[in-house]
């Protein structure tokens, strides 16, 4: 399996075509996996807002009070109310802002970005990654398969890694519930989520600052002859750790 | 980059020199990193066991008797010993074990295996994973960077993925803080998970059943010129999930 940047990608603009701009500047074979950071997804999409278009309702200064008296810095409370639109569930107010976005990741800051924004306050991930990816693998000379990613913070373990938000042309995961260890025992629950994987790999080499590469193309990697699974994210109600937020309040 | 899978290792047993065994099948690079799979560590390093060997307490008892109402199927109570035994903290005990282990992973049944495992009832997670790579480390001809994995489940996401249970011979993470983007933006945090991604990268080639590759060389992957970070494990202090947890019971 390989891992290849796309080289000279330009810096992305509302209405750009990304599955052009990736054929353009890279031959593509058919069985090529293509990877794709939200960021240039949200730019492409116009997903840049300006703070002066999130007015501050009641929450939002409720919740940028309550942090700024956390944190002793001022916080913008126009940002809370950007975090607030983009979210169907808020998973924690403090001493960050955990949310389920619209699509279902569950992030900090609803995913919203203040870097790598140029023409803007902030970047928005993607309305509904899978549909972006869905978009995307259509337009390719091969319909790749295509994962959109994003950087993101998880429990228990420090710092971030690349994980998948959107896919499309693949299953999520590999599922092998029924198949055999070496030893011809039977797997228990094993689905692997091979979309984080392939995104993870992608984010060694796309980097998080000023690399400039937002596509990684995976070559020579095969999903195997699995059933596929479908799902990305958790059903809540298979989903301990977020029913125990649910009930948990920060103790300041 | 690319990932390569050690060809031809045999069922590893109570003893081996895994670094041997790599270097006798695979001409490796000096920058070359090696991602291992636990369970070979775990075999190499004899953290084989038999259920006899955890005879249950009155808390494993209790705990496998609150599974086995929950789940309608008997439960072995000397299997929840075998995880007690394991673990620093427990975070769930119904409807599964989740919890601590000795070294500061977060993962259900404290990572304890029932596939692969021919000469015993189950697979132990190595003792000290960050010296056992070390010790692979310390042996291969040109004292690669070693990652040790296993596969694990997250809170949010659905599936599993590999996840670094152990490094040597590189950082953890690359440190952006203070690095400044493609607008001349300082990053705000963000520690990249390199580890975490290399784990990630190498599950998807060395799979989960049968495949019997359970090494796999990442090549031509450069840490870059970065501050590194040596976290692998959230202190518990600013890991607010594990603080619900602790709070929290299932409710049957
Ligand atoms: N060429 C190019 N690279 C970009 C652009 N925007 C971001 N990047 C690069 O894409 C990669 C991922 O950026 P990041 O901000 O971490 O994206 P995220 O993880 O999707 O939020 C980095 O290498 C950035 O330098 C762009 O418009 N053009
Ligand atoms: N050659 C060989 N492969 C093994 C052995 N034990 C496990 N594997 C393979 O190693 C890979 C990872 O195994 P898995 O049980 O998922 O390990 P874990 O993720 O570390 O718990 C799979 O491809 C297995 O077939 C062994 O002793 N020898
Ligand atoms: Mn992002
Ligand atoms: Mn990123
Ligand atoms: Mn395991
Ligand atoms: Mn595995």
């Amino acid at each position: 399996m390989e891992l290849l940047s796309v080289p000279d990608v330009p810096e992305v603009r509302e209405g750009d075509d990304l599955a052009a701009l990736v054929d353009a500047r890279f031959d593509l074979a058919p069985e090529d996996v293509v990877v794709v950071a939200s960021t240039v997804v949200s730019k492409a999409e116009g997903r840049v807002a300006d703070l002066a278009d999130y007015p501050a309702g009641p929450r939002a200064r409720e919740i940028a009070d309550r942090l700024a008296d956390l944190t002793g810095e001022e916080k913008d409370p126009r940002f809370a109310q950007a975090v607030l639109e983009e979210s169907t569930e808020l998973l924690m107010e403090a001493p960050f802002l955990l949310t389920e976005t619209r699509f279902g990741h569950v992030g900090v800051n609803a995913g919203i970005d203040r870097s790598n924004v140029p023409t803007g306050d902030v970047l928005l991930l993607p309305k509904r990654p899978d549909e972006s990816a869905a978009r995307i693998r259509e337009r390719l000379e091969h319909q790749n398969p295509v994962v959109v990613t994003d950087t993101s913070g998880r429990p228990f373990r420090h710092g971030q890694t690349g994980v998948a938000i959107g896919y499309a042309g693949m299953p999520a995961s590999r599922d092998y519930r029924g198949e055999t260890d070496r030893d011809g025992h039977e797997l228990e629950v094993t689905v692997q989520c091979v979309v984080d994987e392939l995104a993870a790999a992608a984010n060694l080499v796309s980097g998080e600052a000023d690399a400039g590469t937002p596509v990684t193309v995976v070559r020579d990697w095969d999903f195997g002859d699995l059933e596929g699974s479908e799902n990305l994210y958790r059903s809540v109600d298979g989903d301990f750790v977020r029913q125990a937020l649910r009930g948990w309040e920060y103790d300041e």
